[in-house]
């Protein structure tokens, strides 16, 4: 398949192609990062960092933004968000799949569960009782969906996910293999030793257009619900304990978890290995760098650094900096002290 | 489903109705937290810090303590542990599941395989040869148990659970969805940089009613076995190495793991996000707050916090608390200097 | 079955039969650690520190090494390297399993896919569109293959593993249960605080000789591949995001994760419970002990720890035994000021 430069400048609004007269002789055949690229390719440049790979790379165009416009002596074009303008070309050459109905073999639905139409259905999938598949969704092979689960429509449902019950997710959701929705939240009542478990009724509650990735946990609530905000996106390996409440189009990257009834507020950026502890409300708009983490709720929205530091992203700067200063700490010690022996100073140690 | 203040007291030892004559007129059909109560719930109240909640609540009746018991002025029913009374409402309105000997599609069992009594089987659950499950067990759609697995009875095993083989299991087991028993421990021995595997052949072994969650790991051993004691209860991600050792009632909170051939006493608690270093033991009782890492081994049980740090918990609180003094450590030592230059000692840097 | 010393002997090249004259004549049916063994065990002794283990011991004969040469007084076989010598014994115990074409019930393979010779495959197992399997391999029960994956000869695909698609992996590859390959890379970009995805299209490459333990996650690329080298073992939940590039030979122990676009050079050893951030390049040969948090990019190989501390592990040493300083810091502080005040030194805080 080939597309030229005329074809994707009349996609991207706000377009504009420089340096060649005859965008639409100016074709291509796969999209490639500028080190990789070949004659037949596209590329991307957006940062002057990567002047020297835009100067070897042999891409025939490229998708560039304002910042690097002065540097820009190939034909391109000049596009408002590099990124969004990737996205609709790779749109083009890799259509996402669309369901079409079809159905795998060895299929186990409920008879009082309700599949919509044009919905896909692969292989070893199970459908609980009382359970809806809403309309053009893709269900992957090896997904089990129990009792009392309402996805809603367009839907791509990874291979060998698992719904363990009484979940309600809205539209357009996605999710990859191996993730596990529902599963009891964990709480245990300790008398002389031995735990015992409260039962955990409650729901998962998703909203919609929200994604989530691989190896995933999320837990049904106590005696509330769970629940995940419109749009929020997470990565592999997020953990969500029970009773949580997740608020709208927070990120949460890979191997990070939200430990049980913590609020987590809207458009909250959480990065990669964090550990939120349980019973914190961490205020909207703030951001969790990835490694950190949060004993204690935040009164203000702030940037947060550090395992176990407590700090601000500014002053977690500083300290760090300083931290090397500990290497020699006990000659620091010794320094005050023979002072205050020349002063007289009695050791208050 | 209506239950009433009466039937409830009658079910908890050494309750007492309080500020209502007629317990069995206050009917409720809902447990919810005080905040979603409505006039149709029962709700708990066990902490003064949600007094405001309470007031404002709408809740029939409610489930309290002595801590509370003075600021109470509505039906309530006093009881020696909330958290045990409000277990014990809920398994009255949902009855946890029983089995019925049912079969669901899609079944593979081994010829050698042996199935007890009123064991129900869901769909695409394959059992390997020489194993065993226990009566009046659960197995969930997708369970796959290898060969040499035994399961004692009244177990649940949540949808698409792995054990690979050699496992054997008491009674009362429960797992989540996503959980993998019995992969190879991680053992290599490296010459001149390629890395060769050691067999991994010993077994796991799981005491009696032991809880775990979604998406765990627990590696077989590899001389000796990966032991699990009685009682134990591990939330979601959580990863066992090979050859470790975890007494009776040990909690272990999501996404924490336990490295190769250590030993947790009986009845050590440890919170979410630990990492718990190999070849440590951890004495009983001891406390692992969470997101702490434990790199040697304590000689007493005490609580332990702080990823890098080695303090116990009173030792992390005022260190943590003068980790700001980390940020102008520069100008101390600048003033430190200033001190040895006026007093003319030499500067031993 | 029952195996001597002679034929042990016979099987690993340069050792040494030691305290006995009838090697053939020391029979044993089993391999245990020293405190676990009985008079028909064999078992291991390799460090001095396990001397008063191996004085108690009950086993007929021992693999040693020079180290605890000095402490033998019962027969044994001084061997080169005690873990591999060890390896050779397990396998005639434990032959590993070996393929022999076998089909499990309930198979889906798509008429397009490529099963090569003498192939196992367990139940409940699918393989998709143009998607290939060596000879010689075990796919287990519950694996889900999706389309355009190629596996190469001699793999051992543990249960319920998932390839979600355009993967490509070479030949004696292993992965425990519930492993995920190929999975989007986690790539949005946010306009007014609504995150859009970015189609991520490129393979997941993964070289000879890898093996990935149980839960892990590997994402499929954005525009160019993540690659995993040759001979590569990770351990349980390791995560890898998009375009990460892994070197030969590198180790990752359990939960530890390697965040997008990062490249880890060969021969790399990465402790478990690591986060390594993205875009960072860890030069080969460089060790990142246990529990570290990589935040930059080390100009050299070193050996690195710590997780918020950007420390080598000598720096480390003598920083974390300064760590108790913070502890009164308050009061160092505090003296600091009493000397100023005596010398009239203007405080410069």
């Amino acid at each position: 398949m080939k597309l030229n430069l005329k074809q994707i400048a009349d996609l991207i609004p706000n377009s504009k192609i420089i340096n060649t007269e005859t965008p639409e002789k100016i074709e291509f055949d796969s999209v490639k990062k500028l080190s990789e690229a070949n004659e037949n390719s596209i590329s991307i440049f957006n940062t002057k960092s990567n002047q020297k790979e835009f100067k070897d790379s042999k891409a025939i165009v490229y998708l560039i933004n304002e910042d690097v416009l002065s540097l820009v002596n190939k034909p391109s074009l000049l596009v408002p968000n590099v990124d969004i303008a990737l996205g609709k070309v790779l749109d083009l050459f890799f259509p996402p799949k669309k369901s079409i109905g079809k159905r795998g073999e060895f299929i186990s639905i409920s008879k009082t569960a309700e599949i919509e139409d044009n919905v896909d259905i692969g292989n070893f999938v199970s459908v609980g009782e009382n359970s809806k598949i809403g309309k053009n969704s893709i269900i992957e092979d090896g997904v089990k969906i129990g009792d009392n689960v309402r996805i809603g429509e367009n839907a791509r449902i990874g291979m060998n996910t698992v719904f363990h019950g009484d979940i309600i997710i809205g539209k357009n959701f996605t999710v990859f293999g191996n993730s596990t929705f529902g599963g009891d939240g964990f709480k245990f009542v300790t008398l002389e030793k031995i735990h015992y478990k409260i039962p955990q009724i409650a729901k998962v509650i998703i909203g919609d257009n929200v994604e989530i990735g691989s190896n995933c946990s999320v837990d049904r609530g106590g005696i509330e619900d769970t629940v995940i905000g419109d749009g929020c996106k997470f990565d592999n390996m997020v953990h969500v304990g029970h009773n949580v409440k997740i608020g709208k189009n927070v990120i949460i990257a890979g191997q990070s978890g939200v430990a049980g009834s913590t609020i987590i507020g809207d458009n909250c950026l959480i990065g990669g290995a964090c550990a939120i502890s349980d019973h914190l409300v961490l205020p909207a708009n703030s951001i969790v760098a990835g490694g950190t983490g949060m004993r204690t709720s935040p009164k203000e929205p702030n940037v947060f650094i550090g395992w176990d530091w407590g700090l601000t992203y500014p002053e977690f700067q500083k300290a760090r900096v300083n931290i090397k200063h500990l290497i020699g700490f006990n000659k620091i010690i010794s320094r005050i002290k023979e002072i205050e022996k020349k002063m007289g100073i009695e050791n208050k140690e």
